[in-house]
């Protein structure tokens, strides 16, 4: 079953830039800002109702978000469902020949389960699975803390969320004073 | 204030074909399918959680819908959020200099106020705001009998929702056995 629609991950060549748009603008609300490494990319999470944007700047040159965008520009990246059974879900897609670029679910952020089909299987859209699991809140915590002891190395793009996220911070005051993250700590009341 | 995501539309080239993908196998469900003449498209309707994926047909070859899949394919067309206050956002968006499509909302589907907002604007992403309004429901009858008038006129594409969304039916009967009328009916279980 279907739960809900998860994400809309939407890329964009800067964050602070587009969160200009998608924040001050249009009025979402910046959760928290975190760096995914398997996909290479800074993800600023804005909640919508049950659901989130997501935006990715890719920072890594060959990740494939970063490809992505070099060839068709920025824009909608992927739509992200919740699932309540993410294997019975890929058994109808391969029941029913739909190319899978997941044949089996990975492990995400936080833990959870999932799995891309491919836009060829969809009529040109690129749809992602997500099945919540048990153990995604100790796993959400053990990136939390990753993020934080890499904070302290003092990579810029933790700044934005991670310490006001952890300490309930909102002044700056951690001796980085870069444009993104005086301005990120600024719209994020939850950041 | 942003209160949800209503939808995200899809642009399909054929109806029927794309709902073997998002119902049959993603495994969403078909509420209803109607046409929306401002936009020559038949939209089919398929809820997910508190939003909707929205699968548009272009059925007019000169519509704005079929320009777009013509010259980018088919894929997501739009996302669209429900706001409090459409005026507002407008009024910021102004103030922002994001170009609008619409500078001013236009009645849209059921009587809703909407307007569009320019990709050029949002990082290539065309956004729609939807403001519900206290007309709608009496809107949307007045569309639906509307349609059950065109209906009784014999047009094939109306077949699928309207008979059963107003009576109740879930068998065939009404004389029209096309492809798409049929497989729509086994589908939706409250068309």
């Amino acid at each position: 079953m279907i739960k809900k629609i998860s994400h809309i991950a939407i890329v964009v060549p800067d964050l602070e830039e587009a969160m200009g748009f998608w924040v001050d603008t249009l009025g979402l609300r910046l959760q928290h800002v975190e760096y995914v490494p398997d996909q290479g990319v800074d993800v600023a999470f804005l909640p919508s109702g049950e659901s989130e944007i997501e935006l990715l700047e890719p920072v890594e040159p060959d990740s494939g978000v970063a490809r992505y965008m070099h060839k068709r520009g920025p824009g909608i990246h992927h739509i992200c469902f919740e699932v309540e059974d993410i294997t019975a879900v890929l058994a109808r897609m391969r029941a029913a020949g739909v190319p899978l670029i997941n044949e089996e679910p990975t492990i995400g952020t936080g833990g959870k389960k999932i799995a891309f089909i491919h836009p060829r299987g969809t009529g040109g859209v690129l749809v992602e699975l997500y099945e919540l699991t048990a153990e995604e809140p100790a796993r959400r915590l053990e990136r939390l803390n990753d993020m934080r002891r890499r904070l302290q190395r003092g990579r810029r793009v933790y700044a934005a969320g991670i310490i006001a996220f952890l300490s309930g911070l909102r002044t700056a005051g951690n001796g980085q004073s870069e444009k993104k993250s005086a301005a990120t700590k600024q719209r994020g009341s939850e950041v």
